[in-house]
């Protein structure tokens, strides 16, 4: 059995419980969060700490499922006590960063970090690496949603004046994305304001965005998301190979999914960090290996 | 430069050659086939070579585009003289034997096998592995066409008194395949009796088949193929997550990019025999690690 930790539990905290619990190989040993006292139904009898290294069991994996911004911080940590790490570490233009921290870390420790290991970054970086084989030259798109953004979200709701909010991310294709916002507005706040200021707030103001008040966020809020990814590219010399991924997903239920599977594949790696294209795919799989290549090659 | 000779010169062993020269890190030192005197016109001024011990630059790896049947023999005789060898053999039930009997050899002469790496066998067991892992309850589907299918041709083409075939997969959902065979018949021939004979075969014997009198074969040839995965299942304890692949392709295109793609990952692996779900991703491609996870992660 694989030994593992959630550390954070929000969203993605609880969907890697639902995946562990459904996992045959796995035992969760442990749930790390700022405040062990607050113990849900659910982790009633598991035992909580406030840190990883406070646990009595100790785990072979560490699911970091805390804010992506503290993953560098979580994964330090854990890997300095030899306890491998996988993360969904999100942030697109520091994935390379991440890696070059990291995996001195955890060559040092004998650990292995998995990062970057939801379905974007994850499960489409796998999707765009095996296009690139198929067709070298060419164009892929990745068109997101219908979905709600998390990052977007924050950002609005960073916006003075703003109660509650939703940020809903619609594809247009070849990578081009409408915002549809959606916001509660404070008492004493102009929405105008508002509006104005989201459309210029880095995250919007590339993009078509929309913003909309509603007197009840929370009525909007569904977890469901997706994408489609296009290449269209050559192979040898061949032109006009047609490639297309689409996926209709509940957004945390798979980033856990993937994020399991990463922990599985961690101990099966030599000690550094990886990303998602630089593991062997069988290695994130439950199963005895003869059975998934007869099965899946 | 990673030097590579391409073994058997039919469909595949030609889309191999364009493959290699569009592809920036290969050089092809030699082309293995039956009779080395019969040089097409692209091939003028390169060895060719009956075994491929006699090529005058040793290469580092071998693409096999030989018959699928006689994979075994060639990558035997490849490894033992400690060359690589990639290969798309395409006997599904067999793969499995395939790899236990080529592991051993390879690891023995410190050489690598990176085999059935076609598109099915190849970058579809890659889009089945990644879906099992998103969500490893549910049903996958392949379904093929519409395309030409190799197999199928080869089997009609066997039976007395055709002249030439064609069998064209049809898909009609959930792995559920129509097969749609033209034939010229030789005269003395009767059509009705080579039909039955057809939908006898165990070929066609468990399918919808549906066999036509044409004039002309050849009039109908496409290597146009195409894909289409789908896959229900569950993350954790989430239902209905929705996953979909569909690829329209040149066949032996594709195939022959997927190989020279598997030779070059070939160089990086330990030795051994891997099917392409037991190779990360990453190896597949061209390029600088860095640049290749900050443009696909």
């Amino acid at each position: 059995m694989i030994k593992a930790a959630i550390v954070g539990y929000g969203n993605i905290g609880k969907s890697v419980l639902e995946a562990i619990s459904a996992a045959a190989d796995f035992e969760l040993v442990g749930v790390v969060r700022r405040n062990p006292a607050n113990v849900p139904a659910e982790l009633a009898g598991m035992q909580l700490a406030s840190d990883i290294a406070d646990l009595s069991v100790r785990p072979d994996v560490a699911i970091l499922c805390t804010p992506t911004r503290s993953v560098p911080d979580f994964a330090k940590h854990c890997l300095e006590l030899g306890i491998n790490t996988v993360d969904s570490y999100d942030i697109h233009s520091s994935i390379w960063d991440l890696k070059c921290t990291i995996d001195p870390i955890a060559k040092a420790h004998k650990a292995v970090s998995v990062h970057s290991a939801g379905w974007d970054p994850g499960s489409d970086s796998i999707v765009r690496a095996l296009m690139l084989a198929a067709a070298p030259k060419g164009i892929t798109y990745t068109n997101f949603g219908p979905g709600m953004s998390m990052g977007h979200t924050v950002a609005v709701k960073a916006v003075e004046g703003v109660r509650k909010a939703l940020s809903v991310t619609i594809p247009l294709g070849t990578s081009i994305h409408r915002r549809m916002v959606y916001v509660e507005v404070e008492k004493g706040y102009s929405f105008d304001e508002i509006a104005k200021k989201v459309k210029q707030d880095p995250y919007f103001v590339h993009d078509e965005t929309h913003v909309i008040e509603v007197a009840d966020v929370d009525a909007l809020l569904d977890m469901g998301h997706g994408v489609n990814m296009v290449r269209k590219g050559v192979s040898g010399s061949t032109q006009n190979q047609l490639f297309e991924f689409n996926m209709k997903i509940n957004n945390p239920a798979l980033t856990a999914q993937i994020l399991v599977g990463a922990a599985r594949a961690s101990l099966k790696q030599a000690p550094g960090a990886y990303t998602m294209i630089e593991i062997p795919l069988i290695d994130l799989l439950y199963g005895d290996r003869e059975a998934l290549i007869r099965q899946l090659v």
